[in-house]
């Protein structure tokens, strides 16, 4: 799989990619204030990318000069929709480097993601975006994404966790 | 698998189930005035839960008088989160029909998925609700789980999917 945008190419990544895809997600993580639960290793990412039940896909862009070192990262899966009774795509993850960012690159990761969901016959193509991101909501608006206003995320995490679990065993 | 309180058992869905699951689903549909989007018709939900490559995994709750009607249902797959990089449990629907609400059966089903959290060494155990439904945000809340205020969905489908796939033909 490959694609390409003026001086941009976008492709599957190899395992020879996640020094550079690690070193990304964690300026992502900078950006996003969320580096206090960052976990991810290389070895840990080996697994959950190329591992015998791989969690997630990932695909990288790199300029055409420099093929070899990616410059942005996508990582996606399936969701599922009970209403729709469809799976979808969900899109976990998109981060440019600032020095790239302006040359159409996120564009051509939306476009490619697009058509992916619909060859995978997904009914949706989703993600998330925090509320007081503007560009990134302007910019997600502008390629046809509406932001849904009534959901918000539920999470069990950490002890909180592991608490209601335990009460499987007490009950 | 099967786990039981006061009076209920819950188990995995089987195929023989699936007329009361999608009955279930409807219901569910119509309180979440969500009918308009709702596609789902026995032929999808057996692909979904037992074709070749399940979408989605399912559970039901029965009366132990009559374990072959199920009165709620319970659907989720797992997800990635990349900054912890491991995958998480998501609920994608949780249904109780209202003569069985009251007994106990939405906060078994909760600790069982907690449960099932853990033992898939899932980091998160994660869902949604609509902003209005106060009386499931704070059934969760007792239950450890918290609301996240920042982030939003986005989402692209139907038309507007469609259009941003078709682009990376004409680009």
């Amino acid at each position: 799989m490959s694609l390409s945008t003026s001086g941009y190419g976008l492709r599957t990544a190899r395992p020879e990619d996640i020094p550079h895809i690690l070193a990304l997600m964690h300026e992502m993580a900078v950006f996003e204030k969320l580096t206090d639960i960052f976990q991810a290793t290389e070895a840990s990412l080996h697994n959950s990318l190329f591992g015998e039940h791989p969690a997630v896909k990932c695909l990288v862009a790199h300029t055409h000069d420099n093929p070899d070192v990616p410059v942005a990262y996508i990582m996606w899966f399936f969701n599922y929709s009970s209403f729709l009774d469809r799976r979808g795509l969900y899109l976990e993850d998109i981060y440019v480097q600032p020095a790239h960012r302006g040359n159409g690159l996120g564009s051509m990761a939306l476009k490619h993601l697009a058509r992916l969901a619909i060859e995978h016959g997904c009914g949706r193509f989703e993600w998330v975006v925090l509320d007081w991101n503007q560009n990134a909501i302007d910019f997600y608006q502008r390629h046809g994404a509406e932001i849904l206003p009534e959901w918000r995320i539920v999470r069990l995490t950490g002890d909180a966790l592991h608490r209601l679990a335990q009460q499987t065993l007490e009950a």
